[in-house]
């Protein structure tokens, strides 16, 4: 049994008592327990705020990204273990657990890259400023500076790698300690992952601390130059908005929580055609990759209703090749979901989806392979069919968070982008057309409703790029339901982090002062 | 007796019952009656999301600019009795009425030639897009759409004209339809505003609402496409950032509220040098413009220790040309504060202040002219003097909304940026000097706690630009204390009411359907 520990204030800290425990999704094993009770949260903020800020201002851009670069080979080199702890306690398979740590070496490695871009400067200017008056002497620059506090990450328990380097890459280049807390279910992925970073001795003192655990009291002092980024459900981002410290001290808070990420299918894709063949690709990964445990994952698939029926036999059939079982094997391509409580709340979700008027079109009858009988988290593939749309709220509604969408039909294009927008803001829509009339209607209606939006045609049907994917250089987040927050977007990201300042004055003064 | 009505659904309507009374503050007369008691503000909020929006969004950028040019015409043309309104209900005198009437009209021009800028297009790029992966074919743009919802804009009573006009012009431009609610003791001018908006038939219909009293259960109905704009206290800030509605559905909520705005009289200047009367005039003008009564106006007044008790000659010897009384009159240069509720609040944090440990060094005695003996809600023009101000915490968190600043005393500029940051947070921080590194030390160092920082010196003595005046061009707004928000700043201001969304495909695809 390993013991996970915090490191906080510069030193592993283990709390108090057994604490909880996690355990192998796959067996229900457990495999490692730990606590965080008595432990000094408010010092942790403070340590951040008076040593690990300090030190992160006092370098510039170029340097905070060779400190990001020193992570990425750091990570690299430790690639294996994050797998191996991924595959334990996340009930991953490999290909899985690589999409995690390698999203986390890679979104590292893209802000390293972008520091070196941003260069050797401590502030940043927009763009040569602007005449402010009559006069062309009084002149108005914008200046962005760190924000002078930490910023606290609290993740979600499906990416412990990827939700941890993504947040703490954007707050370390812009300038901002970090006091990350994974989902504690999985937490083992993410302690390993500063556990490597703490031995290698990358990072200077108090840029980036854990809590492997209960939050506890942490956000409680939380301070007004400080940010709170977190990704998970919905009703937890509402708490945490409405906290009294947050809402009085007008702490910066970013969510990132549910999101019935939709599908359009477009009326000119023939059955066959490679866009529908890159449609039907994305779907099965999209419903299975990570046992459908992605923020991101499809939860709802317009298509032309004369056309239901054929999208529902070719994703049955590609969802039919998708082995269920230990996610060790290598013949396994489907892990179970990551604990007992994801369990009961997607076989409820389920149940609830059916009982307001879903019906089961497909789901594998298989047992899952390598695995002690009735033993594990696991949830088969499951595709389902709504017939009335507009009639069934809660398929736009109730994110179930597992290896189930629900394929519904549509008349005309705009009825589908009406139809992705009963949704009230996603992280991603992905739309499969060719023609630019229905790509025009459908990318400006779902866009207002949407953080993110990937087009599938014939031209990039070799690309890969699934919906699903998260790349640094475009946003991430969305509105409404989504928890109408922003994250990445390569530069954009660091605004959070950042304060914005206009500086008004003489402009050739200004110019020397801020060169 | 003038009896004030909203203006929802295209009609102009009146509570139940008597409702609110609005006073002369100078004669504490009343002078008009308003109730919003019955009205149906759900069906308001419907309105302008179902028609306002759709008309807004079916007009290209150019096309909401002459919108709002047409606006500034119209209130260009009614500058007079708008001016008369606020004397009357305000308080104000002509010079500070004209500072709020003008401060809308030039705020709407402005964005009317942002408008005329932007031009023919109804959604923007952000710059030319970037290669997502190694292929040349797959793209990223980041789109800007206006969000689908309503934009309720909460004033504060001081700028009954500037503060509705400036929010409002930015939603407009960006497409979002308006429901503005005046603070209601001093609404006069704000309904006349409208009054003169609706007669002249500018704006189509659902683009404008006004709320003319209490807001009821206005913000219940708020959805995830809406935005909620307040200015005002903290403590109100922070009760609408908890609503339910709004964390539940993610509501973009802005939120300016208390400054203590701070001065910094360099260690360079020398008494009677340029910049020197340029520090002595914009103080003078911050405490008593508006009787003291904007989110702009300087609070603290940090001195080199050795020049504080010239400041306080200089200072008081300003003020003292200050003639309180009725605005009405040519001969008045300063009027009463809004309401008996503000008078009672400065009487109180004047007490606070001085129980605090600071010390009245000036305040004028003359009783104010041309209003009956004991009548009106009068405040002279006050300094106070704190000598340790790293012992009286209150002097940097009370924001005493009057004729009253503090003057303290500083050893070197890196104390003097401490001493700034002991505000945690605020709109503008001014500083004066003509030293560049005693600037490059200060304006980095309030920066991270500031929204806007100007510069006095010698080469702009003449430009007449004091820290008060909030500029379209440049954002306003500012973290922590002072809400955490950021309004105007040109096209940045945009943003709060438009959804960006990443969009990711085929190069030359989206390039055709995106033109």
């Amino acid at each position: 049994m390993i013991r996970l520990r915090s490191f906080l204030g510069g030193q592993w800290c283990d709390g108090e008592g057994e604490g909880q425990t996690l355990v192998d999704p796959a067996t229900e094993e457990a495999v490692a327990t730990t606590s965080t009770k008595g432990l000094d949260f408010a010092g942790a903020l403070t340590y951040a705020r008076e040593v690990g800020g300090p030190a992160l201002r006092a370098m510039s851009y170029a340097e905070r990204g060779k400190l990001l670069k020193a992570m990425t080979d750091v990570l690299q080199a430790a690639r294996e273990p994050l797998i191996d702890a991924s595959v334990l306690n996340a009930g991953t398979t490999r290909s899985d657990a690589k999409f995690d740590v390698d999203g986390a070496i890679g979104t590292l490695a893209y802000y390293a890259r972008l520091g070196e871009q941003l260069g050797d400067r401590h502030f940043a200017l927009e763009g040569e400023g602007e005449q402010l008056t009559r006069s062309k002497r009084f002149w108005g620059h914008h200046l962005t500076t760190p924000r002078l506090g930490v910023a606290v990450h609290v993740n979600a328990f499906n990416f412990p790698a990827w939700g941890l380097a993504e947040k703490a890459a954007v707050a370390i280049l812009a300038g901002v300690p970090v006091v990350t807390k994974p989902a504690t279910s999985t937490a083992l992925t993410a302690y390993r992952l500063v556990e490597t970073l703490v031995d290698a001795e990358v990072l200077p003192d108090g840029v980036l601390q854990l809590v492997c655990g209960g939050a506890g009291d942490l956000l409680d002092h939380l301070g007004p130059q400080d940010c709170l980024a977190f990704t998970g459900s919905g009703d937890t981002g509402a708490w945490m908005r409405a906290l009294q410290p947050v809402t009085a001290r007008s702490v910066r808070v970013n969510v990132e929580a549910d999101s019935l990420n939709a599908v359009v299918l477009g009326p000119d894709v023939e059955p066959g055609s490679d866009t529908w063949q890159v449609f039907v690709r994305d779907a099965v990964r999209e419903i299975t990759q990570k046992t459908g445990q992605k923020c991101t994952a499809t939860r709802r698939i317009f298509v032309p209703a004369d056309r239901i029926d054929a999208v529902i036999e070719a994703l049955s059939e590609g969802l039919g090749q998708i082995a269920l079982g230990h996610p060790g094997r290598d013949d396994v391509r489907m892990g179970p979901v990551a604990s007992a409580q994801q369990h009961r709340d997607v076989k409820e979700g389920l149940e609830a989806l059916i009982a307001a008027g879903a019906r089961v079109v497909y789901r594998a009858e298989a047992a899952p392979v390598g695995v002690p009988e009735g033993r594990g988290y696991f949830v088969p593939p499951t595709l389902l069919r709504v017939d009335a749309p507009h009639d069934v709220a809660l398929v736009h509604e109730r994110e179930v968070f597992g290896p189930i969408s629900t394929v519904m039909p549509y008349g005309d294009v705009t009825e589908a982008a009406a139809l992705v927008a009963r949704g009230e803001g996603g992280l991603v829509c992905s739309l499969y057309s060719d023609d630019r009339d229905a790509l025009r209607t459908l990318i400006l209606g779902v866009a207002p409703w949407s953080g993110r939006v990937l087009v599938g045609s014939e031209k990039v049907a070799d690309q890969g790029i699934s919906p699903g994917l998260v790349l640094p250089s475009c946003v991430h987040g969305g509105p409404g339901r989504a928890g109408g927050g922003e994250e990445l977007g390569g530069a954009r990201g660091l605004s959070f982090y950042q304060q914005r300042t206009a500086v008004q004055g003489d402009r050739a003064l200004l110019d020397r002062v801020l060169s």
